[in-house]
């Protein structure tokens, strides 16, 4: 009998196009799935789908995908197996049974996201891969004040890079916070959706706020005028990270992440 | 007019051999060295003396080294000059002009180390080049326990492994600890001097206590006989950081880095 599974993934975007498989480089999702064929002994291709369609150089913590599998290998024996054949820059996290009719993407309850900036006069070897480098001296408690307009039901429609698909730009941002520890600043952001590089321009539009390049309600007057010219430049891929792909009733896990505060913790 | 700069290096220590040049593998040290020589236009190279031999795949956010230079560069440039010479794995932190009789090395009046683990089921891709991965689960408390012993003024024969030079074995623990963040455990020392992988061997061992496969006296038995076999194994080299090279008056900075608690903050 076929059985639905669903993998939490990790995976450090460095040397990847992306989630989603290209053309001409290679994405996380065409890693993993060759490993499954691999497992499963699969004939053909082992179709896996994938929650977010992280770019290139993003990470990810909580990646969600979903598969079908007419194997006997026991649902949680699934993330040991496969790490054994992943390369280290790609590690499952967690393996289980879901329901016939849970979808890693259709199912989404939500996301949240980290973006980290590295706030020092010079950039430091071992933050590189997952922050930008930003060496002006940012405010990041009047970032923390700023990006609380975003929170709330609203119609993101200048938040989005050309190249999105989306026709309907309402979206909901549960929490939004800005802190710091030393030398990092971490933006961290829980909505049930995002539109394409929403989160990477409000981490660029942050930054301007940051060192009073924009005013501190850049983000209200974005959302009125639907103007992408009211916000900043979109912020570099390394410094963000999916953190958690949530599901119906998992409202407590994106609280749990956005009280760690930071990407590592 | 002959000057000293002294420089504070941050590296990633994955792709190098140490700090130290050897033979036949690329060191941190000789990369500076490179970049110094063709900054400074030198016909010869320019030595690097630093405070700390850091092993292969450890790395450094405060590695102190100094040189001396007749150029007319002003000191504080130095870094910035630098590192559009250095490769992303290292950074110049800092670059200042200190006093003709300071040296990296003998003017030492400590050293801080982070070692850092990640304790979960599986590895993290995010961590996986500055942590030492541990599946068995840790209990961090007893660890922050059990390390207080080797606080203090003690003979510390049994912590050194074969290969190292010293012959006085007394050294001073100033402060030793143990933090938990998640799947992140981070074990931090201030001491006056160590000995020849003394900081792996004590993570090797605080993790074989935080698992109960070594009582929580350990330290305090192995000072008692001097014997290695009383403690754990030596840590994988990827967890060590070296935080920083103290210098007399510095007791602060020590202070500051045990109050950040973890690697990245």
């Amino acid at each position: 009998m076929s059985r639905r599974i669903a993998l939490r993934i990790a995976y450090d975007g460095t040397n990847y196009a992306g989630w989603q498989t290209q053309s001409n480089a290679t994405a996380v999702q065409e890693v993993v799935e060759k490993a499954l064929q691999k497992l499963e002994k699969a004939e053909g291709k082992v179709n896996l789908t994938g929650a977010s369609r992280t770019d290139a150089g993003v990470h990810a913590l909580g990646q969600t995908a979903h598969f079908d599998t007419d194997s006997r290998i026991p649902a949680e024996k699934y993330s040991y197996a496969l790490n054994t054949l992943l390369p280290p820059d790609i590690r499952i996290q967690q393996s289980m049974e879901v329901a016939p009719d849970f979808h890693a993407r259709f199912s989404t309850a939500g996301k949240v996201y980290a973006y980290t900036i590295r706030n020092a006069p010079h950039a430091s070897p071992l933050m590189s891969r997952y922050a930008m480098h930003v060496p002006v001296p940012l405010d990041a408690e009047k970032m923390h004040r700023a990006v609380q307009d975003v929170v709330g039901k609203h119609d993101f429609s200048a938040f989005m890079a050309s190249g999105g698909t989306s026709k309907d730009f309402v979206r909901e941002m549960k929490a939004a916070q800005v802190n710091v520890s030393g030398s990092q600043i971490c933006f961290m952001i829980w909505g049930t959706g995002f539109l394409y590089n929403m989160v990477r321009i409000m981490a660029g539009t942050l930054i301007l706020i940051g060192q009073d390049k924009l005013p501190e309600d850049a983000f209200s007057r974005a959302i009125a005028s639907g103007n992408r010219l009211d916000l900043g430049v979109t912020a570099e891929p390394q410094g963000l990270t999916l953190m958690r792909v949530l599901y119906p009733g998992q409202e407590d896990e994106a609280k749990a992440i956005l009280s760690s505060k930071f990407l590592f913790s």
